[in-house]
Formats: C-alpha cells, structure tokens, sequence
C-alpha cells in the first residue's frame, strides 16, 4: 500500500496528471519488486479537491494504465472520494510460489555482501532542476530529460527484484527514502550493521553535473535523496556473481557497494569524510 | 475500496478516533455485503497532519481492529503518509465459492420485489442530534445513543448480504447515498426502473421524533440521508419468501418496500405526495 499525495509527496506542474498516475502505480510496485514477489493486482483510492476536472483524473487514470499494462497488473477495484489535496492510494497485491520464496527486510547476515541494482541519485537530480531552471544548461538535454523521467515516473524493477529473490538475496528493500536511510531499515530489521563504500555507489549519468552547479555534494542526493526506486540487496558472498548475471538479464545491473558488519546501524565512508545515513521520518 | 477524509467524511468531534476506524472499515466491508461476498483481508492507507499525536492514532487503530476481528477479517497490510487531512482509506478483498454467487448492481428485472434490510435514517437523524443539542430532549436517551452509534459506527451486513445473494437477489447495493440515489444506481445499471412505497419503508426508532422536533421530514432522511449501510435488494417475487427467513436467521429482518418496472428512473411515492430520489454526488 503506498499513497501519493498532493504538496507531500508531488505538485503540478512539474508533475502532470499522467505522472502522478504513473508514479502512483510505480511506487506501490516497487515495494512488491523489493520483496521478489510478482504482481497481480491493484485497487486505486482517488481524492479529488472539489476545483479538478474530469479532463485531469482521466489523464491520471491513463498514465496509471499503462504502468498497470506494462506490467500484466489488473486494476480490480477503486474508489473516488472528495479530498483536500490530490490523493492516489495504491494497494497492490503480489504472488509468489511459497512464502519462503519472498525476501523480508530482516535476513541480513554479517559478511555478506550489499549491492545496488541500476543507478542512484537521479531522482533527487531531477527534482533539482524542476526546481531550478539555471541548472538545465548544465547538462545535455537527454541527460536532463533521464533524470527528470526519473522523478516524474520511475520504474519498479519488479524481474530485478524476481532475479535477485531466486538468486538467494538475504534481504531487499528499494531504495525510496534514501540510499542511507533504506540501508537503515534493513540493519534494524537484520540486527546488523551495513558499512558503504560511496566511491561505489553509481550515479546516474549528469548528477554530479547537476549536484556540482547546484553547490549540492552528488554523494548526498544518491544517500538522502531517495525516490530512485532501485533495490538495495543483501548476498551471501557465494551468490554475488550468479545474482549480477540474473539481474543484467532483466534488463538492470547490480553493483556492489559494501558489507553487512555485527556492529549495529549504518557506515557511509566516502571521499571527504564519512555521511550521515539520514535521519528518516516514519510519516513521510 | 473507500475512504474517509476528515471535514468531507467526518468530523473530530463527535466522532472520536475509534470511531473513524471503525466506520472506515466497516464501510468498506459494506461493500462486500453488498455483493452477498464473504470478507477476506482488508489493507489500510492513513493519511496522517502534522498535528496528530500517536494515541489518537493507535485508538483509530483499536477501532478498526475490533471491527476486523469481529468479522474474521485479517488486516494484510498498510501504509501511512502525511497528509493535509486525516484520512483513511481501506481496500478489502472479499470472496464467492465461484463468480456466479456475486450479486452486482446490474440484474433486476421488471416484476422484481424491492426490500430493505433493517431500518433507515437513523444515520441522518444521528447526525442531527450532533448538529443541534436542542433535539437531544425529544427522544429517550437510548434511542438518541442507537441514532448517534448509527452514524459513528454503523455495522456492514456481510450477513445478510450472503443470506441474499443465496436466497437468489437478482441486484443489490448498500444504502449509503440514501435509499433514493441508491435505488437510482440500481435501476441505471440493471436499464429498469424502481417504485418505491415510502409508508413501507422502516424507519430507525427515533427518527420520526427527531425529524419533527428538527422542522424536516422523516422519509426525507431515510430516502436522501443516506450512511445506514442496509442493504437494498431485488428479488423475484418467488425468492422474497424464503431471503426474508433467511436474513432473519443472520440477525437482521427484510421487509418489501416496491418493485422493479420497465420504466427508467427511481419514483418514491409516499404521503403528501412524491418525492425526488436525490440526486447523488460521483465524487461524494
């Protein structure tokens, strides 16, 4: 269940009706992609303020259609409600062939390996120049047009997330609220503690640029921007190799980026000095 | 799936936490009564102020806790955000031993009976006993407290609904726009019309009283008020005998109040002449 919700979560513009359908979609699905599971389902909850048109909604409806029909995801139910802001509740429901078969946030286990599916800190990058209009000059159109996509309307890496559950993944969480943040999850739902090399971390393709003309340290949109919505996985050492292979055949990639360590909490040790993990709110 | 949104939906006070808990699932479930569907798992998206303490959460919880329990219903899964209302929006899943035993909105025939389960207008009468502390004298204490409890916590039918949609109802809805928009949302989707005979409609104990003492009109409330969560049904005239034992056997009473015709539109005709059935809010 995921909810997106005008002036907390987006606003339009940048956001149009479409993306917000999308996104909606999108990031309730990630959260099926982070646990392996396959999706079936959706039911949609519609808060509309009483100023929207039809026009509006059913744009939304198309943009949430297609992620929907992208991924063989039926939307069974819904319900439309006056609110006062824009509100699209997601509830999606996934299958798997076993319970086992499904990855928690909590089997992280010291020495093995964490690792990153794709590229982090677009989503933040994005954000950054719908906020500022001289940072687009900084960057070739197509790079600015990616990381733009990538705020508006992110895609769930729900084979990645298939692929890695198969391939022994120990824990998996997508990377919503920050890479330092979601590492946090999975050490307190683990009782573990994950050390982050950042020199490691992939950046997605003009977000130094865009970091670097915006006085912003490219590091910290990938560690406490979130949004990205890639998935952060755990690995024995023994299942890294077969697991990046799985995941380039979805059509992703996995970097590895640290280690789960016994010592509670979580280490991100980089060029400059160690970052906070970033403090999390649980009501976001 | 349904919601309510704080100011659109409810309002604190008189309803208290618990009370929005309760009704958000409770609602919710009323639509599976609806369709005779035995309850399955119910998923919960709060939406959550900033000025919102963690107790009157957990009492929204509790609330909504007891009416799962008290229904079988496992509660699978959540969500919570902020948001510039308090908000809860609940997705429950319901299940038929096969498709055909769901009852929808669209198969009344011409020559079928209308009934209603239980009594309405208490929701509306409720309501008014809020709005003006000057009604409160005109009725027992106990009946103020059924016509309050009705609008703060009414109960979903799944009883009722499965006895119904057994005993062969041809359409069914439940009554949460008022009898009128109701009726209407039946006759439109089922391409029939529906008379209504309002001296047969059953009103809540109470609802008379605080009608008068309140300057508007007792049928008034039942046929536009709407919220009573009762279940509106349509049945061959064969079928009435028997759906009548067996809603009364899970707890509940039927009584007939019209019949289904080839005439479009909802007519409720009563004493001092028609009424309008009300027209209905797609957005409410």
């Amino acid at each position: 269940v995921d909810a997106l919700v005008e002036r907390v979560h987006f606003r339009i513009p940048p956001f149009g009706p479409a993306d917000v359908g999308h996104k909606a979609l999108a990031v309730a699905l990630s959260d099926l992609a982070a646990m392996g599971a396959a999706p079936g389902e959706a039911y949609v909850q519609l808060g509309v303020p009483r100023d929207r048109g039809e026009d509006e909604l059913l744009e939304l409806a198309d943009g949430l259609a297609r992620v929907a029909a992208a991924h063989g995801v039926a939307v069974a139910g819904g319900d439309v409600t006056r609110a006062p802001a824009l509100l699209v509740a997601v509830t999606v429901v996934g299958e798997a062939e076993d319970p086992e078969a499904l990855v928690l946030r909590r089997g992280a286990r010291p020495g093995d390996v964490v690792a990153v599916t794709g590229e982090l800190g677009g989503a933040a990058a994005g954000l950054l120049l719908f906020e500022r209009a001289d940072l687009e000059s900084r960057v070739d159109a197509g790079v600015a047009a990616a990381l733009r996509g990538r705020q508006l309307a992110p895609e769930p890496r729900l084979r990645a997330g298939i692929a890695l559950a198969r391939a022994g993944a120990s824990s998996m969480i997508d990377v919503s609220d920050g890479l330092g943040a979601d590492a946090l999850h999975i050490a307190d739902a683990s009782g573990v503690g994950i050390d982050v090399d950042l020199e490691r971390v992939p950046l997605q393709a003009g977000v130094p640029e865009v970091a670097a003309a915006a006085g912003r340290d490219a590091l910290d949109l990938a560690t406490s921007g979130g949004e990205d919505y890639e998935l952060l996985v755990t690995l024995a050492p023994g299942a890294v190799q077969a697991a990046a292979e799985a995941v380039g055949e979805s059509g992703s990639n996995l970097t590895v980026i640290g280690v789960v360590t016994e010592v509670p909490g979580v280490r991100l040790a980089g060029p400059g000095g160690p970052r906070e993990p970033g403090g999390y709110d649980q009501l976001r």
